[in-house]
């Protein structure tokens, strides 16, 4: 018997429960023992929730109880669930998580004091689908060269809503909010700080690579209209909030940002809030990985299976799957600066002669050439100019558009979306 | 330092000690401990051979080293590696194989005789893509409903040459033979008994079945002409052979043929040699897997991950990933004959009245209804048809295939293919 305790019972715990009780007899035998959960910790015993799992409000309830072996952290925060586990940890517990937060900003500490106890995680980046184990495991052989994600369902179900049925973004945040795809307070989401977390966790297994949030590229997907998506469209292109990472020699590229991506991609044709994930090995080439990124049962599923397999196979691999420092490469994070991309650029400016002439010479002057042009008229005296780029430097872009923006015949900022390949 | 044998030295042999010399540092890291291939067994020493490792003959050589701890079995066949990965086992090695042959008639022997020694099989489905780790490790909280898999690219590669530049089989066939991705003789592929292997692998995963070869439906790929892609273009679907597993209340179909699907399921965009497995799950829903399914380097990918997580984790979970027989539920393979479908037939007939009435009577008479129709001529006083029908039995279409086929205006044997849903 493996008696198992939920910190934080919401509806990922609820879901969790549900799966232990109506799967038993097969968790029961792919596990090897019983699985129970014995008690649930919330923070209001009065609130209604939907299981019979025993609650407490007392955290070191289970923590001082010897009996439970696995502690499932499903709090959310930062700070609150790094105490637990550590303190679960200490105790000699395994640890389940979902928290992205907590693992964005303490995983390397909590793999230090795991030492050889299993911590599973699966379930902290895209949900239902087993990424963190493809990486780990089934890929382990591979250098990853690259990781496109579209790891945040919110983002990729207002996207393709966007696309198909030519409506602005407000109005999209506004249904999504109705349905539960977006919270009230959507900025986590659509800034693409969400993604930005799984995708730290992503890169640790994959590089061995420490890194936080506040130390790479994030953009959300709040400038994108239908403008952009009419350019996409004529192009060939799909828009996708991605979660890139890449190795390029010694450099690691790690970014969250809107992309314009043809549409032969795999990863282009991962519509409305699914996940899915690119991974390129130096010797597998390509694979990917598709499925449910939220809910409760999907994510109750990725918790459930990392469950089952700390019992099943006593002894866990290294949380982030290295099991020596990986010294032999100096890899670094490449400042967002040097970034080699194309670019998409949207701007409205005076209908009037010259303009073209003299955005040509500005972007020539840092090095820049336009790849496809489209202009459409806005009024009588002002027109949209659309324009994609042949690849430059980051750095090389943003000095263009600050030089374009100070023309006086540009009315508006200049939006830009990269361009992934 | 871990010591490692590879019998059978080919493309993926040489890949594989490719891989352990190119990756050596991270490989170090990720498994703690220096791989090392210390010896090749083949059969012919005197063929040349892209790789360094010192090779032999005698495969006792390696079984009799006790310094060896990894077998790596890339031999094909199905008896002479069972004994050799029966007497490593014997021997106290840990077994690496990507063998789908051998496993498709022997894994309860090998997961039997292997006790807690760890066996890798993740190259033995699917080459590059960790579909065994998946089902067995990242989806283990759900009982498993659906597998829907484009596990051969052989045939994946043909039928989408054949649809996007409607050139007829044999074309094709000689094509993809002349491009290395057919072999000599074809049949394995084009046939389904390469698929039908990984299914039965895929299968014991996910509901602990045991299943031969002969026990299952197994159709190819053969009989698909033109006609048949142009009907499946005209109502939207795709043509995939797929390798299919259901489960049905207490009865499991296991089926390999081919399938129309409608082009916007995600497993039918799957094109040209990839592959893709569609795995439904009671809780996390539908995940998909993408990737390449053979070839030397995304095979040894595989086969090296196995290796570095059998070094790493120190001990692993049971081969098929139950550790206790799953007794709970009275599992079944459905008869054929009890497969529920719907289904698209082809004809040539004499083009003269009655023959649509007799067609309709017949199909009636079993209980069948036309769902869509299409009529072509062929010349002057012969036409084919194309129909599919509305959900039925197969032993209800196989009655009224054998009576239609009994009727005079009908000239050709009817052709017929399973409508996915």
């Amino acid at each position: 018997m493996i008696n198992i305790a939920i910190v934080g019972v919401g509806t990922v715990g609820c879901s969790v429960a549900k799966i232990l009780e109506e799967n038993r007899d097969l968790l029961n035998a792919r596990a090897g023992k019983e699985l129970k959960i014995v008690k649930g910790v919330v923070k209001n015993l009065s609130k209604k929730r939907d299981t019979n799992i025993p609650l407490t409000d007392d955290i070191d309830e289970v923590l001082n109880d010897d009996s439970i072996d696995i502690i499932v952290e499903l709090m959310g925060g930062v700070e609150e669930p790094y105490s637990v586990v550590k303190k679960a940890l200490e105790k000699g517990k395994a640890v389940v998580t979902a928290n992205k937060a907590l693992l964005a900003y303490h995983r390397y500490d909590i793999q230090n004091i795991a030492g050889d106890l299993p911590i599973g995680y699966e379930a902290s980046v895209a949900g239902g689908i087993p990424i963190i184990n493809a990486l780990k495991v089934g890929l382990s052989a591979n250098k990853i060269m690259a990781i496109k994600g579209i790891i945040n369902g919110t983002c990729n179900y207002m996207l393709t809503k966007m696309i198909d049925e030519g409506v602005e973004f407000d109005t999209i945040l506004k249904e999504a909010q109705e349905l539960g795809y977006a919270e009230a307070d959507p900025t986590f989401d659509i800034g693409g700080f969400d993604a930005a977390h799984k995708l730290l966790i992503l890169a640790s297994i994959a590089y061995g690579i420490d890194a936080k949030p506040e130390d790479i590229l994030i953009e959300g997907i709040e400038d994108i209209n239908q403008d952009d998506i009419s350019f996409a469209k004529e192009f060939g292109y799909s828009i996708k909030l991605l979660a890139i990472s890449k190795k390029i020699d010694e450099n690691i590229e790690l970014r969250v940002h809107p992309v314009l991506i043809k549409n032969d991609q795999m990863i282009a044709k991962i519509d409305g809030v699914m996940n899915g994930i690119s991974v390129i090995g130096d010797f597998v080439g390509e694979t990917l990985y598709y499925g449910p990124g939220a809910g409760g049962d999907a994510t109750a599923s990725a918790v459930v299976s990392d469950i089952v397999e700390i019992v099943r196979a006593g002894k866990s691999s290294p949380m982030l799957g290295f099991k020596k420092p990986f010294k032999s490469e100096n890899l670094k994070l490449l400042p967002t600066e040097e970034i080699e991309s194309k670019y998409y650029l949207r701007m409205s400016v005076k209908d009037e002669k010259g303009v073209l002439g003299k955005l040509a010479q500005t972007l020539g002057d840092s090095n820049i050439s336009i790849d496809t042009f489209l202009q459409k008229p806005i009024n009588h005296d002002e027109a949209m100019l659309l324009f994609s780029t042949h690849t430059c430097l980051e750095k090389e872009i943003k000095v263009a558009i600050k030089e374009i923006e100070d023309f006086d015949f540009v009315k508006t900022k200049v939006s830009m979306i990269r361009i992934e390949e």
